[in-house]
């Protein structure tokens, strides 16, 4: 439950991670990071880029509220995070068309290829040609390429950047495409994990044959799991883990698994002792955005936040792996105020306790639930004669929007009482924020647009 | 009008500025670089400290676009603005109160002195004991001292910078501290431009005798100006010059006047030969926030541009004087995108040719007024079948508030066309960008506190 996972993810996981770094660095050629310097530095080994999918500044200064907790009373100072202590600037994210707002499947383009194109282009340009992603450059060059995501891995963020279409709707094309060889006779990845099983194993339809691309995975020699305690025991690359139908659930729901997932990862990749070129997505962030979630955004904020405890000290201590964090595009207009209060209640955000539209669900579902005792658990807040009777009403509601209906009172009732604030179910067109880590870090300072961040992993690929 | 103003700012003043420049150092004593240079560039010279007030990380990427004017087919690079190109990192704004959201009293109060306190304070902490700011230590160091603001020099972020209140309310009061000379028999300030002339000048009432400190002024030796040509003919200080009973017009109104009363207050400084403290608050992109207007913002912003465009080449070829420009927190929760659009329509923003306020005010006082013709030329749209009856109906509609609802129809209009999207008609707790030039610029990298901010500056006065 939320609750349980947030007491976990608020310990510092600093030194534990410095110990567990110890015992995967033991797998590791210990000339790499001497290759490095030897080269003066120019090019590093490795690099890793995590894409938070949605996390605009304000996710990042509202998380430090969240995660410092402030109290109404306690004026002590408050922490930096790991997100503030590394950040370096901004970028800039606008489409080729003419929306200056980028969907996910435009923003992962650009951040995989540096080519700008229309929203919903999949490693298209805006003449719907494919373009060549840094994971092409990379297997070209015998790297290897590596992806993590905590939605089904044919969702745009990873797609982009192995696959091409020109819709990012199409995802049994863009699963097909996963499991099929490149022009030069490779598989299109060496790792990827994620949810997503759905699009990869299809009955049959009236149209369509039954498919099983991990049935062709495993007769041609790419491990595939399909669960944590399963890729715990690999060794050897190529490998496939899909962890899920669709998406994984909600961090708020259920625990958070990135840094798992990254661990098991370098391990595998430090074991096949060759360069590696790995991205990142905590995808679900955005997803939270989508529904004006401020506590389930935060729980999966705080994913990445422990996730990049572990990962940030593992790439200073390696010297040779460059890693940059950056969001897409911020998702729902999040402002920290709305309404005219100058307040944002960080410490009722962390008194939710499941995903709205979980809650929705459940409550929507099961007939029997008790809705005051339910609510008071999850949304444990003083509710006005108002919120009370809009609950009432919504529980009465008969029609096939009800799950909906019953979304939007809930979510009414926690923004009034977080004075979170939003201004669309959609994505917004600000800058986002740039941390980096390494001893590349500089080379992401100050302003600068997404195809800049591409192009740069691109011309340090190209120099291998 | 701001069509005419916006004409002239998107021409880039800054070949022409280095002219002016070197008009303006002929003034100065070419020693200054030198000593700096000698020094070890420890300690900067002179400090400018420049504040957008309510200038979020939002205001700078949605003035990126509306410089730029995309349209709606033109796919070329949009160029940076100086913000961009001199963006350094963040600051968190949060107050020593428990809202997590600050206002420009309390914002102004900490980037002045390093402490944060309570929303309303000005220049006083948590226990309403006054706080020594930057310019009380500059004024002990025999620094000249100068503020330069767009609204009333009495208004909270100029007036934190040198008086104390419980209540930014008391402006009265807030005047007469101006007026009066400090613990040490000193004049606080050396140099002082905006409007307020109403505080300052106050007639008889039944509870009080006539107040006209301006006379004060004149017969303590502070000149006293009230228009920009008086003001070009200064040659000492100290001075004071009011320029408006209370605030100047906003830009889009009228024209800019922060790179002017810059550069008179440049030659006025240098002329004296001391170092110096100076913060300019380019004051009206909050008032504009805080109407959720978004053009009105953009013009003020258009006006800073124009200021900075001007005054980074300044700082860079002097040497000897540090630049930081920041915001006390960021107004009217605006994102580039609403509604669920994907979309911010910067073109349709440059075609709005008054202040939502100021045609709200026309349009309720002036009944002879054409509203049809008037609303075609400033908010020149095409307008729903449901626009034009809230037009028909906010006209006929009689009341007090006639003006309020004229305004918030207009409001939507704009925000409809323009898909600016706000949460608020109040502040927001998101992190503010932070702006640097000249040689201490890396000092202020990364992420940082307001705090941090001030604390600098008065570290660098302290060791004068
Ligand atoms: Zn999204
Ligand atoms: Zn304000």
């Amino acid at each position: 439950m939320g609750s349980m996972m947030f007491n976990k993810v608020i310990t510092k996981p600093l030194l534990s991670s410095l110990f567990i770094l110890a015992a995967l660095t033991t797998a590791t050629p210990v000339t790499s990071f001497a290759q490095t310097a030897e080269s003066g530095a120019e090019t590093p080994r490795n690099m890793i880029l995590v894409i938070g999918d949605g996390m605009g500044f304000p996710y990042l200064s509202a998380y430090r509220y969240f995660k410092d907790g402030r109290g109404m009373t306690d004026r002590a100072d408050i922490e930096q995070t790991i997100f503030d202590q590394y950040l370096v600037g901004a970028a800039s994210t606008y489409p080729a068309d003419e929306t200056l707002v980028t969907d996910s499947a435009a923003g992962a383009t650009t951040l995989a290829s540096g080519v700008k194109t229309y929203n919903g282009a999949i490693g298209v340009d805006p003449n719907r040609e494919p373009v060549k992603s840094m994971m092409a450059y990379a297997n070209e060059r015998d790297m290897l390429t590596a992806a993590i995501a905590t939605v089904q891995v044919t969702h745009a963020t990873p797609a982009a950047f192995f696959t091409h279409s020109e819709s990012r709707r199409l995802e049994n094309d863009i699963a097909d495409q996963f499991a099929s060889l490149d022009d030069n006779g490779n598989w299109r990845f060496d790792l990827l994990l994620g949810g997503g099983e759905d699009f990869f194993v299809r009955p049959a339809s009236d149209e369509h044959d039954a498919v099983d691309h991990l049935e062709h995975f495993r007769n041609n020699g790419m491990r595939v799991v399909t669960s944590f305690e399963e890729l715990a025991t690999q060794q050897r690359l190529p490998l496939i883990g899909l962890f899920a139908g669709r998406n994984l659930p909600n961090v708020i729901d259920d625990q958070t698994r990135l840094k798992n997932m990254t661990e098991q990862s370098l391990r595998l990749l430090n074991n096949a002792d060759k360069p590696y070129v790995l991205m990142i997505e905590a995808s679900m962030i955005d997803w939270c955005g989508h529904g004006n979630d401020i506590g389930c955004a935060m729980h999966e904020m705080a994913e990445l936040d422990e996730l990049l405890e572990f990962l940030i000290p593992y790439v200073e201590e390696q010297g040779d792996t460059a890693l940059v964090v950056t969001a897409d595009h911020s998702t729902g207009g999040l402002t920290l105020g709305a309404d005219g209060a100058y307040q944002f209640r960080a410490a009722e955000v962390r008194r939710q306790g499941r995903a709205l539209r979980s809650m929705a669900t459940d409550l929507n579902d099961m007939p029997w639930i008790d809705w005051e005792g339910y609510i008071e658990t999850h949304l444990p807040y003083p509710l006005s004669t108002d919120q009370q009777q809009a609950i009432v009403d919504v529980a009465e509601y008969q029609a096939d929007d009800r799950r909906n209906k019953i979304n939007d009172v809930l979510r009414d009732i926690l923004n009034y009482h977080t004075r979170a604030g939003w201004t669309t179910s959609g994505h917004t067109g600000e800058d986002v924020p740039v941390i980096a880590a390494g001893p590349w870090a500089d080379r992401f300072r100050g302003s600068q647009d997404h195809t800049d961040i591409a192009n740069q992993f691109i011309e340090w690929i190209k120099a291998h």
